[in-house]
């Protein structure tokens, strides 16, 4: 496509960009790999900015200096860990970002999306310190091929991570774009799920129904990586007992619904089809045989650019709680229950990557979606992480070479 | 929801609004009905702005004083005819709008969305010089229920509209919100369509299915306005046979495609659903049997709140070309043909009313959609209709009481 904007006016982003290029390069040993993206890049202001939404003025509050931000975490005094998709974890002490990373990160494969992802802190933190991680692990011998992993460290509040170890190496090798979350149950129960890319080389989107590798799946876990006997295909024939749920796509989001202890989880479809699914166990979501999305070649049946929605449902398969056509690229989710922002109670906030917005789903008293609000798409950030602070503010984290931490903040009327 | 933003902030906007609406009142007997909207009305500027968006920059130029504009003809001479929803008939004479409507048009019933509503010339209008729009005709002795009916009148360029006349009264009486459209196609008769509202007293969305009315449905029609004896459905017992194709929900946008010669219909959904078509004589479209929407209780399956998509496909229905969800409510569409923006050649542009944009479908060689782009929703406008000029640059109707053509031209990267 022709790029029609004269390139003397990006002269002072495309100079940072290959300084950020060169620096993680050298620290990562590998380049980042460019995210196709349908905006132009816009930098972000230094400072705080106000903009309006349909019930609410909202302030901006950034803090710079973070490259490809995914996860983070609250610490319980506040501070926050920080994952970087390059393979470094930062962390934020009283509102600064430490300019030096936490040491002790396994090597992570930033290819295509993968790399560091998630961060999690374990329900007795406070007693045992240990946090919680995902990423992509390099296969030996091959240069771009990588499997997802859960690894755990121990983290006293200081320079690096300790006794860092992988409790679960996935089977999910892939060389294309997935993503790996995870989150603690209700039940203490860790849920990971890996995403499964399309169009690669190795690992296809397939393996999502194949009950016999971890791709495209949502597994159950112990906290020390171990398999709990009473998984939902716990000796079956030709199902990994790892395995909670089948059919996932792309899931870039998973977190325990506040009230129900629902396991809700966000993934992205290829064109149309992203979902919000409540995660239940032995179920099948359904890809790459249903989706309400569309081949990125513009077919609506398959062809060899990648699955596509040949139907949007199938027997035996669930449907999602929510979708999207076209796709923002959804990412990060929570129920907002803060007293920060009294109008957006129990509602979903969700980032779009793609669709660089924040995007507001009322639900009525019923639990079911009534209304869509796209919020921030001024700022035309790519939205990859959306956390209810503590303080009951908002975090988000942009997936930008030149990231971001967001604090959301209400504008009250009489400022 | 409660409004937490100030309301001292819009007294302006306020005082403007009460205004109109005062003025409107008094104009056409009616109060012009609230649209309920998701984000906050912005007024627009009064001068020229630029935008960045993915391939181009744009400068939006807008010309004021127009309310509910709903239509627009551009006329031999590069004049433009524009319709408002209130029943004015208004022109734009060497590109400054003429503050006299255009007299002749006949009396409107401007209620829920109703109003009057397209315009379009005669295609040997330079000899016969034959407008022809369509419009609500209110119900005698009834407040709040109207039909959609083809009107045509003649036009010399002067400040009237004469020899107006009803070509075609319709039988889709209703008290909701609908639509009404036409336009000439390639074999010279004349498509309309009347769109079905939902959540009314008099007309529910099942007429749709119903082939006994003309509500819901796409009509062929001579350019007198009686009905061609090739009809589709001509001669079919119980079938009106002005029917060319059935299960219709609220059609916004009509025009042919500049090759195929096919006819392109847009619709709006309720929560998702907003769908493009390709309207094939004899085909049922399938509303309200089928959608990829959500009633607005939030329900996916039926419930007395409205109809809503049980499911989106089923055996002699037709799928969209393409679908929303959510719903941008989608309205006027153009295949891009000009040369001002390369870039855009054979790409479909189409408005969106609740979702404030104007949105890009990116479609291959094969004519399948590829990608999509959201553009000017800085603006925050009501998007109703969207035109290419003569002259290639395109043409943009924002759906406001303080509504607006808006003139879109490149900016080229010397400037």
């Amino acid at each position: 496509m022709r790029q029609v904007v004269p390139l003397k006016r990006y002269s002072p982003v495309i100079v940072a960009l290959v300084l950020l290029l060169v620096v993680a390069a050298g620290s990562a040993q590998q380049a980042p790999t460019p995210v196709p993206r349908d905006t132009l890049f816009v930098p972000l202001p230094d400072g705080p900015q106000v903009f309006k939404t349909a019930e609410q003025r909202l302030r901006v509050v950034p803090l710079k200096g973070l490259s490809r931000p995914w996860a983070l975490a609250f610490l319980p005094d506040g501070n926050m860990l920080i994952t970087e998709r390059p393979g470094r974890l930062r962390i934020v002490r009283n509102g600064v970002l430490d300019p030096l990373p936490i040491s002790g990160m396994p090597q992570v494969l930033n290819l295509r999306l993968k790399g560091l992802h998630d961060i999690a802190l374990h329900p007795r933190f406070a007693e045992n310190k240990l946090v919680y991680f995902t990423y992509w692990k390099p296969k030996p011998g091959e240069k771009d091929v990588a499997t997802a992993v859960l690894g755990r460290g121990r983290f006293d509040g200081g320079t690096a991570l300790t006794d860092v170890r992988d409790l679960f190496v996935a089977d999910a090798w892939t060389d294309g774009a997935a993503a790996a979350r995870m989150v603690f149950g209700r039940d203490g129960k860790i849920y990971m799920v890996i995403g499964i890319p399309i169009r690669t080389r190795v690992g296809t989107a397939e393996s999502a129904q194949n009950p016999d590798n971890h791709a495209g799946k949502v597994l159950r876990l112990n906290d020390d990586g171990s398999t709990p006997p009473d998984n939902p295909f716990a000796g079956r024939a030709g199902y990994r007992p790892e395995l909670y749920a089948l059919g996932i796509r792309n899931a870039i989001g998973l977190i325990i619904h506040p009230e129900t202890g629902e396991i809700w989880e966000t993934e992205n479809g290829p064109q149309g089809g992203d979902e919000i699914n409540v995660i239940k166990g032995g179920l099948n979501y359904g890809w790459p045989v249903i989706s309400f999305g569309r081949a990125y070649s513009g077919d609506v049946t398959g062809d060899n650019s990648g699955p596509t929605s040949a139907q949007p449902s199938a027997p035996g398969m669930e449907q999602p709680f929510l979708f999207w056509a076209p796709s923002i690229a959804v990412s990060g989710m929570v129920f907002y229950t803060g007293d920060q922002f009294p109008a957006w109670k129990g509602n979903i906030l969700v980032g779009g990557l793609r669709g660089t917005q924040l995007q507001r789903v009322v639900l009525n008293a019923r639990g079911l979606p009534i209304r869509r609000e796209s919020m921030l798409t001024e700022l035309k950030q790519r939205i990859r992480e959306v956390r209810q602070g503590p303080d009951g503010l908002l975090y988000l984290l942009t997936d930008e070479e030149a990231g971001a931490l967001l604090r959301i903040e209400p504008v009250n009327s009489s400022e």
